[in-house]
């Protein structure tokens, strides 16, 4: 249910860099996921280059970590953070899986007094385009779906998940 | 319909940047667009915006536009362009509209040896990223959608639109 | 009045980040401000774009709120600062004004063991850039006038205002 | 004068990276300058550096022409440019001008479809905050002042030179 | 033979970005390379990685190739180039060998009117530094050595070998 | 000696940011150090350069400063960190000194969760590319050598000194 307020406007409608410095420094955690699906073909040659020819995976895990580093430069009103740790793992799906994809998976870890889902989109976000640049002189028609939120922790709001809601 | 290679690896399966310095400069576009599903009240306030306090989609036009002049930073094996324009539109679905969306849409174009596809796949992301980050505060679940691209013209490989294959 | 050291240089004059790493982090805030004259007609053009046709002054202060954020990599001795909070205003002269202006208004705040003057300046340096570049085509000869530190808080030398001297 | 349009906004209000891609590429050259007042003894601070401790004006030229670089980062819908040569002059007044100055000058020379004076300006900017960060210990009411365009040659519109219009 | 002059700095000895803008836009290769020297443990354990867990030489060539592109922000005088090719080759010294190396090769292809030496020998440097950084928690004292050009192509200098001198 | 673990991939060989949320923020010194061999008329060309006219060394250390504050965006595992001072020395070799060299020592403070040893090898790695950078036209043979951790204090581990092992 939305509030009132977008909290990244004063009251003219200007924008701003919302104040959280009387917020104290907690451990935040955000979970991020999302998609490339591909035709079957293509996944057929993110699978073979994981025995040894062409890591499309390996180097859009690598893109997607050092992307999110900068993710306050991308995104105008984000707060600098101090990212403390991140894992970001991506598959592909099976020879019989249609259609075909390639998922992605960025949890995001800071002690910090904002939130990291940014962060942890971004890392979803350019692992995805990394995927698609490699990949493209193959199948131009990839599509990048479903980067969301799915769960965040720590702060005043708690325990956020997707579909649970907050608790 | 898929070609044998993967032109970003070489035969052993090492990462590079592929030499495009045989390839004439010539113009090159290519359109992208993607999109953010939120809920009906969370759009409300984006069409609020526009009448004149917190303008979130100008914001998020603002970002895409500086952050694709980034993207080779962010892609591994992107190779820099100047770009020599850009145009990115944004919109939100009207009152009646379920479920709710802003969309994006990106024109990129640039006078180079390659193409602008991720330039313009990454100023739709970065617009996409954008906008959750400035509703984040009243909805958390909305999800980025089909990041695509739509249309590319110019260099040897000619135009390319979605649907209708290469030409 | 001035102290007799340049701390950016040591004894043997080279320049050096001076070491912060015993100050406490206590709350900062800096407000800088600064203009840019510019002809009556121009200055027109720019009220004219509020009423929804081109907002110069929001672009301008998107770029300023993000520019700050890399104050670090644009001065060399400055140290990185997590920066928790920004406000820019800008306003454009009314109608008779003469000279007719674009006025800038930065405040920054941290909690950090160093002050945020530098960040203050550079997101007005920023805003008056920007809002040169969005207007050149019409008036080249608009200058940016009066860059300057209004107000400092925080940290062992406490309260400065311009005017009023350390309190 | 004043012309009608400002290109950087499309007929609906929404701003764009205008397209040069048909203009040719041409020789390019802006000059800008702008200065730092100060206490005549912080400027006497600045003169004893030269002479071999803390050489506060080749610190604030490095930052220059190194910041300039950056400049389509910084400014939103600035076209990145392939900059081919850079000078940047700083000058302290003499023990008895006042009030005591450094003087800031940019030199960009490109070959490019559109012109350098952003890069200019950005320049002189980095170069007068670069030289208030090194002094402000010793003086916090330095201003900046009189960033401008003096000069600028080549593209269509031709020699431009401030106080003698367009020619 | 070393010639007279450092053409980075000008006759008063300020230092400046060379103006490169009369050459001729031409192609231009740069090779270098470089070693990390490490323990035979060491070494076998990046051995041990290639088989599939822990790819270290994988994760520096992109570390290499991403952070080659951003030469002219490192280096203050470096011109901004366009590179439109790139491979970097890292491998690791076999069971026996005494020291134990990761040797690295960076080999990059420009178009441009300034050579590219810099960019190769950024690319060795971050790669090695990406060795180590991936290293260091088994083997602090590794060293990096040899960082050096190796060829030259392409401008008006044509070819550069070391040990041939020019050619 | 060894230990078993490279802490920057998990068990299934995926690169990944370690996860420092837990150790406590203490105060961190790293050392490095490398030299740049170069011939003895450039050494000479370095010397006459401190007198006055075109100071290699000063701009050197002004970009270590600069860069190392990337270090976190360069080397793809590397944790952002805040430095709170740094001191970068360069000098060059006497006269009768074979071969000749410039000698570059980087000491950099942190007060953080993680090591600051990749940001003082990054600010050493620099400031030899940037000399290399301005000596190049005279001397392209030039080798940047023993680029290496000297010391490091602080977190969990302690002192650690080249030679002396851990303490």
């Amino acid at each position: 249910m939305a509030r009132n307020k977008l909290t990244h406007f004063d009251r003219g409608g200007a924008a701003r860099m919302v104040d959280v410095g009387l917020k104290p420094e907690t451990a935040r955690v955000a979970v991020a996921s999302g998609s490339v699906r591909m035709q079957a073909t293509t996944a057929a040659l993110v699978r073979g280059g994981r025995a040894g020819k062409g890591d499309v995976l390996g180097l859009a895990r690598t893109a997607a970590i050092q992307g999110l580093k900068r993710t306050a430069e991308l995104i105008p009103l984000c707060h600098p953070v101090r990212v403390v740790g991140v894992d970001v793992a991506l598959a592909v799906s099976g020879p019989r899986a249609r259609p075909a994809r390639v998922t992605i998976r960025a949890e995001v870890h800071a002690h910090d007094r904002t939130g990291v889902e940014m962060e942890a989109l971004t890392a979803v976000s350019i692992a995805a385009l990394t995927v698609y640049d490699m990949l493209k002189a193959v199948d131009r028609g990839m599509v990048i779906e479903a980067v969301r939120l799915d769960e965040k922790r720590g702060g005043k709001s708690g325990l956020w998940r997707r579909g649970g809601g907050r608790k």
